[in-house]
C-alpha cells in the first residue's frame, strides 16, 4: 500500500477540463491523485449540493496512483461522496480547480470551485483552490504549475489554521511575468447585474444572467490589487461566517415583543 | 404612488411553500411586498447562480400591495432578478424563508434561504432569513409571527452594518415557550455524510446524499445553544469571508519558487 499522501482533486468545470488536468499533474509529484469531479460543467453553483434527486458516480480511471470518477453531481457533492463513499483512505489535501477563471473577491460566494474546498475544510482536510485569470478553454496552465506546486506543498508541510482554507487566484501572464505570491484580503466588489432578455421562437419571454463586475474597492492589500498587479493572490478563507464585530451592536437592541 | 416601504420576500421551498405565505402576511404589515420566489423547491442550492441555461419568469398575483412572481432559477437569481428587472423603485428590505427547516450553524453555507439573503446583502440591501425548526409542510408559523415582524421592525428602523446580514433561526415550539432572543455566532459543527446506495430497475448504482449533523461546538454563546434552549438565534453573517486572523500566519510563509 502506497504510503504517499492521497490528495483529492475536484473542480467545477467538469472532468474533462483542461484546468483540472493541469492540476492532476502537479499533484501527481505531490502524492497519490484521487479525482472525483463533476461529470459536466458546474460553474457558478455555489455551496449547492443535491438533496431532492439522486447521484450517479463513474469510474472512469483508475491506473497506479491515479483513480477518476465522474459524479452527476455539484462540486460539494463530489466532495461528500469523495470523503464518504470512493476514498479507501484519510485525505490529506483537497485541491480544487485550475478553474478556468478569475474567483477572487465577492466570486469566492458564487464560486463552485472554491465551495469544493469550502466543503474540504469543514470535513476537516487541508484545503485550496486555485483559479487561472483567464476564461478561455485554451488557457495557458503551464506558466501557473511551479506556483500551484508550491503552494500546496506549503500547505501540507504547515497545515492551515483549523475552519480555513485557502483562495488562490493566479493572473493570465507568462510565467517571467509573475511578481510573487500576495497574502490578501478579499476585495469589497459585486456585481451589476443585467437580464439579457430575449424572445424564444413560441414567444416566449427568457432570461440570460449576465452583469459587469464592479471593484469598489482601493486598498492595495485586496486580492484585485494583487492580481492586477501580477501577483497570485491568497485569501484565507473562513468557514465561520459569524459578524463577530456586529454582534456587540445587536446586543443592544430590544428584541421583545410586548410594545 | 406608495410610498410605504418595498420588502422583497425570497424563500428556497419555492413560492407555494407555506413557510414563505407566512412570511409574506408578516411584511404586508410593515410595508409593500414583491415576492420572488423559485417556482420548485431549492433547498441546498446555497450560492448557486444559473449561468449555463436560462431563466423563465411569471406574474403569478399583481393586487393591490403585493406583486408575486415566479422563477425558474435558484433563491440567488431570483434576488438577482428582483433588483435588477422586476422591482420599479429601490427595495428596502430583503427578507427570505421562513424555511421549512433549521438554518442554523454551519447549515447557513449550504441553505439557499440565507444565499438569497447574502445575496441581498451584497446587493447594498438590508436583508435577513427566516428559519424554522421544523421541516414538515405543516409546521406551525403562527407562533413565530410577532418575533419575525420585531426582528424586520427593528432592522428597518436601525439599518444593519455594511456587509452583514442576519440569520434568524426560531424553535419550533409554542409561543407560550418561547424564551426571548439571542444574538449568537455560528455554532462549529458538520455534517456526516452518508451516501444511501441504491440500484435502479436496469441495475445501475445510484446514491442519495444524507447525512448526520454533528455540533462539536458546547459554547452557550452559539445558535445551536439557543435553539436547543428555546431561544430564537440571530447570527449577524457576513459577506467577508476572509480569514483575518490567519493572514499573519501566511505571511510568514516562504512562497518563492527558486529553491
Amino acid at each position: 500500500m502506497s504510503q504517499r499522501p492521497l490528495i483529492l482533486v475536484c473542480n467545477d468545470d467538469g472532468i474533462f477540463a483542461p484546468g483540472i488536468q493541469a492540476l492532476i499533474e502537479v499533484m501527481q509529484e505531490l502524492g497519490e491523485v484521487l479525482v472525483v469531479a463533476p461529470d459536466s460543467p458546474q460553474s457558478g453553483m455555489g455551496h449547492a449540493i443535491t438533496i431532492n434527486s439522486t447521484l450517479r458516480v463513474n469510474r472512469i480511471q483508475n491506473t497506479q496512483g491515479l483513480v477518476k470518477y465522474s459524479c452527476s453531481g455539484t462540486p460539494v457533492d463530489c466532495i461528500k461522496m469523495a470523503v464518504s463513499k470512493l476514498s479507501e483512505r484519510p485525505i490529506s489535501l483537497v485541491v480544487s480547480g485550475i478553474n478556468h477563471g478569475s474567483n477572487s473577491s465577492i466570486n469566492v460566494i458564487y464560486s463552485g470551485t472554491m465551495s469544493a474546498a469550502v466543503e474540504g475544510c469543514i470535513e476537516g482536510i487541508p484545503s485550496i483552490g486555485f483559479s487561472l485569470c483567464n476564461y478561455s478553454y485554451d488557457a495557458d496552465f503551464e506558466s501557473c504549475k511551479p506556483y500551484v506546486k508550491k503552494i500546496a506543498k506549503l500547505v501540507m508541510e504547515n497545515g492551515l489554521p483549523e475552519g480555513v482554507c485557502l483562495n488562490v487566484n493566479i493572473p493570465s501572464v507568462h510565467a517571467s511575468k509573475i511578481q510573487g505570491v500576495r497574502v490578501c484580503r478579499q476585495a469589497k466588489a459585486y456585481w451589476e447585474e443585467e437580464m439579457d432578455e430575449r424572445v424564444d421562437p413560441r414567444g416566449g419571454k427568457y432570461y440570460w444572467l449576465t452583469g459587469v463586475f464592479k471593484n469598489v474597492d482601493d486598498g492595495i492589500d485586496t486580492d484585485e490589487w494583487a492580481l492586477a498587479n501580477n501577483f497570485i493572490s491568497v485569501v484565507p478563507v473562513q468557514i465561520d461566517i459569524t459578524a463577530y464585530k456586529a454582534m456587540e451592536e445587536l446586543k443592544m437592541w430590544d428584541f421583545s415583543i410586548e410594545n
